[in-house]
C-alpha cells in the first residue's frame, strides 16, 4: 500500500492536520461512552460534514500499543516496521539514533547482597536521577571502543544509547530485559539470543558493572537494570513515503520520538492543547502535514476515570474551531487506539475517525462516537488506509492506470 | 482469490449480468449525488431487493483507471495485472494482440526543422487520418523481419501493433514516450530501458524514421509521436478463471479491448443503450457471463455536467425493466470507479452496486445511491469480490473443504 501510494504521490499547496486524542475511543458507562457522554457540539457538527468510519491500528481483536497505534496513523504496517522500547525512549528523550546505535531504557533500582530490593529504586525524584545520569555520561563515555551517550527521564527512567563503529544486524538487539519483574531476585545478565546479539550482550553487561560501580555509595539508586533492547528500524520519512514536509506537535517524549522516527520535525514542546494549536498556527505556512497530538484523553481512560477522559474530550471540542479556522484541505480527528476508562488501558476497538474535506459525502452520522461512526461511508478499515484516504482528499495522489 | 475460485468453479445454466454504468459513483451538489437527484425508480425498487454495498477497485483512497477498474470488475487484481495504454487501444481498435507483440499509440503531429510544432497535428479529421494511416500500412509492411501492422482511430490518433519473430520478454516494452509533451521541443528517441527493450526500440526507431518518409508531404501530419509501448500481459481467461462463456456488449473501443483481454468475446456495436440491451437479449441463449457497458454517465461526469450525468442514470433507469424481463439468475449493477461531476474527473471514492439474485437479504437499502448503499449487506469491499460473489449467487461455486 505504501509503495503504491508513493508512486502515486504528487506535490502542491495542500494542508492536511492530523489530530490524534491519544486513546480516544471507549466503552460505555450507564449506556454511554465517553465520547457519547461528553458534550461535543463541534465534533457532531463536524461528523455530519465528514466521512467517518472506524479504524483498526493492527487487527481485528489486536490491542496496539504507542508505538504500532501511531505508526498506522502514518501509513506504516505496525507488523512490517516494529519498533523497540529502547529506541522510542531515545528518541522521545530527544537523542539521535543511527544505524550503529543499541537503545536500551533503564531504570535506576537499589540492589542488595545481588538481590534487586526496589526495582525502581523508591521512584527517585526526577531531579536528583538527572544529576545521577550525567555523573554516568561523565564516568562512562564509552566501553571497548562503543561510545555511550544517557538521556535522564522521569523519575527512575533513563535511557542508554550504544554506538558501534560499525552498522548493526536487524538481530543486534535480540537481548531479553535484565529486569526479573520481581523484588527478591537477582537481576538477569544480558544474554545475546543470536549471533549479532552476542558482542551487544557483553558491552551490556560490562556497562551494567560499570554503573553499578559508579553508584556503588548511592542509598537508593544504586544498580540499574536494563530493558527494551533495540536498534533503529530501517523506515522511510514521510518525505520520502509522501512527498510531504511535516511538523509534529507534541508535549510528550514519546510521540515526539514516533513522530521523528518517521522523519517529521518534532520540536520540544511544553503547555496546553491550545498552546498546541497556537504552534499549528504559527506553523501553518511552513509544511504540509500536521501531527497534533493531545495525550490527556488516554491519561485518564488509564486511570480508569471516565469522568475525567469526557472533560479532557470537551476541552478539545471547545478549542476545534481554532484549528478550523485555518482551513486545512483535509481535518482528520481520531485516536491512535481505544482506552476505555472501564478498562483502564488501551483496548482492540475500532478508533472513531471523521475526515473533513470537500470531497466527502457525509450526511451520514449526527455526532461523533464509536457507534454514530458505524454509520459513516468509510465503514470499518485498516488504520494503515487513513494516511492514503487524507492524500486523496487533498488531492495528492494521481490516478492509477489508464 | 482468483485461484481459489478457480478451484471451486462448476458449471450451470445460469445467467449472470454485470452492467457497469462507467464512472457511476458521485459526490453531492446542494446536498444530493448525480444518483441520489436522479429519478430512478426501478433502481430503488431493485435495491431494496437486493445485496448491496460498495467496492473499492485498486485500494483506498486510490483512484482507477478505466482499465484497472474494469479488471477489478472482472475478477483480476489490478495491481497483479498491470495493462499498457498500447495494448489498450490496440485492442480497443479491433486488433487481435499476441504474446509476440508490442502495442502503442501514436499521434500524428507535425515537425518543422527537427521540433515538434503541433503535437496534434491540427486534430486531423478521422477520415483524412484514416487515409493516412491507411498509406502506413501499404508502405510498411514490415521491418527487419518484424510485422507492422497499423489501425486508425478517432482524430490524430492511430495504434501499432509490431509482432515479432518470438515471444516476448515483459519488460520488452520498457520503452518511455517519444513524444516530448510540449511544442517546439525535438521528439525524443525511442530508448530501451532494459536488455530485452533494446531491440524493440531499435524497430521503433526505423518505424518513426519510415513514417516521416512516407509522411514528408504532408502539410500537418507529417510525423508520428510514440506512446504507450507496452506486452500483452499474462492474464488468463474469463473461460479459463471461471468456467464462464462470456459476451461483452460496449460500444466504446477502449472497453471492447478491456473485454477481449480477458478473452470475452467483443464484438463492434454501435448505437444507444436501448440498442445494447436489445443486443443483450438477442444473445442471452449464447453465453453465460454479459458484460454490459454504459459510457455515458462517466462522460458527463468528466465534464463536470451534473445535470446529464443524472439524465443518462435515469435514462438506463428506465430501460432497466428490459433487463429485468430477461430474468438472469444475477444481475449486478456498479461502475467501474466513480466520476463526481464536482471532480471532473475520476475519483478514489467507492462505488455503489446492487446484487440481485434470490439468495440475498435485501431490505436494508430504500434507494440505491452511495448513501444508502453503506447500509447494504455487503459493506465496503474491494471490486475483486465482485466476481466470486456473482458466480456464488448463480450457484457457480462449489464448497470449500468438506
Amino acid at each position: 500500500m505504501q509503495k503504491l501510494v508513493k508512486g502515486l504521490s504528487q506535490n502542491n499547496s495542500s494542508k492536511i492536520v492530523l489530530v490524534v486524542l491519544d486513546g480516544l475511543g471507549g466503552l460505555p458507562v450507564n449506556g454511554k461512552t465517553e465520547l457519547e457522554t461528553a458534550n461535543t457540539p463541534n465534533m457532531n457538527r463536524l461528523a455530519d460534514l465528514s466521512a467517518c468510519g472506524l479504524h483498526t491500528p493492527v487487527a481485528t481483536g489486536i490491542t496496539p500499543g504507542s508505538g504500532p497505534g501511531h505508526l498506522s496513523l502514518f501509513g506504516y504496517d505496525p507488523l512490517e516496521f516494529q519498533i523497540g522500547r529502547g529506541i522510542l525512549e531515545a528518541l522521545g528523550l530527544g537523542l539521535e539514533v543511527k544505524r550503529t546505535d543499541i537503545a536500551l531504557r533503564c531504570n535506576y533500582s537499589t540492589i542488595k547482597d545481588g538481590l534487586i530490593t526496589d526495582r525502581r529504586a523508591g521512584r527517585i525524584p526526577t531531579d536528583q536521577s538527572k544529576k545521577l545520569t550525567e555523573r554516568l555520561q561523565k564516568e562512562i563515555p564509552s566501553i571497548d571502543g562503543v561510545q555511550i551517550t544517557f538521556a535522564a527521564g522521569m523519575e527512575h527512567r533513563f535511557a542508554v544509547l550504544m554506538r558501534f563503529p560499525h552498522d548493526l544486524e536487524k538481530d543486534a538487539a535480540n537481548i531479553p530485559d535484565t529486569d526479573p519483574q520481581k523484588e527478591g531476585k537477582a537481576p538477569l545478565k544480558p544474554q545475546g539470543l543470536s549471533k549479532n546479539a552476542e558482542e551487544v550482550a557483553a558491552v551490556a553487561e560490562k556497562l551494567a558493572g560499570r554503573i553499578g560501580d559508579v553508584l556503588k555509595n548511592e542509598e537508593k539508586a544504586n544498580y540499574a537494570l536494563m530493558r527494551g533492547f533495540s536498534v533503529m528500524p530501517d523506515i522511510p520519512t514521510i518525505e520520502q513515503a509522501y512527498g510531504m514536509s511535516s511538523l509534529a506537535i507534541a508535549t510528550y517524549p514519546m510521540y515526539r520520538g514516533l513522530a521523528k522516527l518517521v522523519g517529521m520535525y518534532a520540536p520540544e514542546l511544553t503547555g496546553t492543547v491550545e498552546d498546541e494549536i497556537a504552534f499549528l498556527k504559527e506553523n501553518f505556512d511552513k509544511y504540509d502535514f500536521f501531527f497534533l497530538h493531545v495525550k490527556k484523553v488516554d491519561s485518564y481512560g488509564e486511570d480508569g476515570n471516565f469522568e475525567e477522559k469526557v472533560k479532557r474530550i470537551e476541552e478539545f471540542d471547545a478549542l476545534l474551531p481554532k484549528i478550523e479556522a485555518l482551513n486545512p484541505d483535509v481535518l482528520a480527528i481520531t485516536g491512535d487506539h481505544s482506552t476505555p476508562a472501564v478498562m483502564k488501558g488501551h483496548s482492540w476497538h475500532p478508533v472513531p475517525v471523521l475526515i473533513r474535506s470537500q470531497y466527502v459525502l457525509g450526511g451520514l452520522c449526527t455526532a461523533f462516537s464509536e457507534r454514530e461512526c458505524t454509520k459513516g461511508e468509510l465503514g470499518i478499515f485498516p488504520t494503515i488506509h487513513l494516511m492514503p484516504l487524507m492524500m486523496a482528499n487533498s488531492l495528492r495522489l494521481k490516478k492509477f492506470g489508464a
